[in-house]
């Protein structure tokens, strides 16, 4: 089982930035640690990047460089393909599609790859007799898909939500800690290095979404299907939003959610209103966390790091732990042939909500609001109605928490006092969840 | 990969109380559901327990009936033997050893069984070509011992802690909230079913070492030894400490700690005073969590279901559909004859404490304090004196914290401030860490 006498575990890793870099510097330094861990050596056979001359602080020379990792996918002597790469198309698509093809076993921390193909590729690799991990692609050092895929697959998963982007968790926490504005928050986490120069794939919840699909297809046994989610980004909450949170005893979340429902399974992803005393609203600053709700254990929560090049190398290392050791599970858990396409759950008229509403003051305009509240059958748990210090006298703020209802029933009485033109500034609206 | 065409696995069950029932009829109701996502039947073939006419809700008509679990584990036909028996010696280990022996796989949820001759049957597994899965001996449902021994391999683990017994965690949880006494508490946990008849094992710490002890050896690669860990128990502690602790900023945890040190490893388990802001303090009742310290992942802190028959099945369940699926790792993460020797590390002297002094109100008995205190290089960060009210004028209870020392010095002032004779109470000493 620990036999010294297996051949070496060959790799080839395509992409040199941050995570590559660390991963290469992680399997030199501890090859003597992860060759006593999986009775394997573990060999850095290939590796393939722009810049073949950038000092990594790593001795390349034993291995084979390629320029293109499509070329070195085809060719290479290696038994596992790392991709490093990003990006849902391209090289990083071509490379693994060649790799799979031949057989090889694919590492990858691509969340966008496998949620826009991965029912391709997952069926590609079945078809090759070989697999896909991705550890690193959701939620960085966390090892839920281990956990998810393997320690509690016996169990029917009902929900699993999470924050899943640091990025927006950061700028939630400051924003919320410090009083400050989502666009100063923004340009700290940008400096900081904990948004990119172009953030909108973080702070408009593209990137919580891909990783909650690929949750979504382990947890259901569904086709991933990134595209059926319904997204909200982080982008229009302000300052008010975040102090009424607090008075009204919850705190603000990026949250990506799925659950079975009538007929599917329901996936969000949305700024969430959370009890200030659940596990999740402690979750602070940069950090991810996964809560897996299912018959037999119950609920569980991960948390940790869900970015960084070591943590992520981390995951990355954890699943060559694996093919050393002879670990091979299916892609999604399942051979793909078997994953069901995915259907939209009937929503549920359960889904209590915050709006914020910033009106003209005259006579009739809350009669108005509670009309169209009514028509659409949303009853109301609360109101609350203030005068800003720093706005003329002739405008409010009206603040509701609704009872149960639906997404469709709010947007259709945002409209329609939309349209009523008493409205000074956009309406805001906001899920309440309880956990 | 998940070829229909794989023979089932056949399994023998051990002990059929509440995990094994649950296991049962999870496996019945579920077996369809199984066989999809391992790619194989799993079949109940042997069961063992000493009344086979106690309806269970089951069909077990189908399963060869054993009443000695050695003969089982020596005859019967089956790939894998579930042990679920209990105890650390008696039957529970003949049979895992006979089952071993015959090159059987063995998955088991008994802590005390490994943590007292997890070595030897380790090494037996390992001559046999077998292995032993033990994810629910630690931590109930959480996913640690996978997320430690695979996900997390290729990390040098630096600190590993956490909340480990349910039972303790529900009283220390009620006595900070309720402001009830210790034995009220244990009645109601015993009431509940939180705690046994005879709640030693847990209330003293040794259910916690135990578990503690096995995450150990697997995180710093050393042979199990739970007789090598500092245990305290929670039976000690007050309502005057939990309200003093509040007034602290902490609550008080049972935890179990591991860290590497001078020279070897560090284990304890003791009633610890954690922020009141930590991940940690916030796991209330009956839960567990284990936070894992890597020089890759950082910290990641799993929490969910410490016990239970439901989150204990999902464990073993999760470990049967390891086996069902081919991933086969040896016992703790490595040959059995590669662990080293346990060797504990040298205190370090940062430890800060709590004291609580109970004395009598004489003139020189805080200069006799303070002087041990001296005597030992214990300095003190805070002070606080109180009069309680329900107590005669010539008592009081005096509040210390220190700055860093060791538990030696500590323990070496507190027998010589008892031998001074000015102490009307047991004194109370409880370390303090912040994360």
């Amino acid at each position: 089982m620990t036999s010294s006498s297996l051949p070496p575990l060959r790799l080839g890793i395509a992409g040199l930035g941050t995570v590559g870099a660390e991963l290469l510097r992680m399997l030199q330094t501890k090859a003597d640690f992860l060759a006593q861990r999986t009775g394997r050596r573990i060999e850095i056979a290939a590796v393939c990047a722009r810049d073949r001359n950038k000092d990594r602080g790593v001795d390349l020379s034993a291995a084979k460089w390629f320029s293109d990792p499509t070329d070195m996918a085809k060719s290479a002597d290696i038994d596992a393909f790392v991709e490093l790469i990003g990006g849902a198309d391209g090289d990083a698509k071509t490379s693994v599609e060649a790799a799979l093809a031949r057989g090889l076993k694919v590492i990858t921390a691509n969340k966008a790859l496998l949620a826009d193909h991965g029912l391709a590729l997952a069926k590609l690799a079945d078809e090759n007799d070989t697999t896909i991990l991705f550890e690193a692609a959701v939620a960085g050092g966390i090892p839920v898909i281990k956990a998810l895929r393997e320690q509690l697959a016996a169990n029917d998963v009902t929900r699993i939500y999470g924050i899943l982007n640091g990025t927006c968790n950061y700028i939630l926490t400051r924003m919320e800690k410090e009083g400050i504005s989502f666009d100063d928050c923004l340009a700290d986490a940008q400096a900081l290095g904990y948004a990119e120069a172009d953030p909108t794939f973080d702070i408009e919840g593209y990137d919580a979404a891909h990783k909650l699909a690929l949750l979504t297809s382990i947890a259901f046994g569904t086709e991933p299907a990134s595209a059926e989610i319904e997204v909200d980004g982080i982008t229009k909450i302000t300052a008010t939003d975040m102090s009424a949170a607090a008075e009204l005893g919850y705190r603000i979340r990026l949250l990506g959610f799925a659950m079975r429902g009538e007929g599917g399974v329901i996936q969000r992803v949305h700024p969430t209103m959370v009890p200030v005393n659940s596990a999740i609203a402690s979750i602070d600053g940069v950090t991810n966390a996964v809560a897996i709700e299912g018959d037999y254990i119950g609920a569980t929560v991960l948390q940790g790091p869900g970015a960084g090049g070591k943590a992520t190398a981390s995951a990355v290392a954890g699943d060559v732990v694996d093919l050393a050791r002879g670990t091979e599970i299916p892609t999604f858990g399942v051979s793909a042939s078997t994953l069901i396409p995915f259907e939209r759950a009937e929503p549920r008229p359960d889904a209590r909500f915050y709006l914020r509403l910033h009106v003209t003051d005259k006579a009739g305009v809350f009669a108005a609001i509670a009309g169209h509240m009514a028509d659409n059958s949303i009853s109301l748990e609360s109101i609350v109605q203030r005068q800003r210090r720093d706005e003329p006298d002739d405008a409010k703020m009206i603040i509701l928490i609704t009872h149960g209802t639906t997404r469709d029933a709010i947007d259709t009485s945002i409209a329609a006092i939309a349209k009523d033109g008493y409205l000074v500034s956009d309406p805001q609206m906001i899920r309440i969840e309880h956990f």
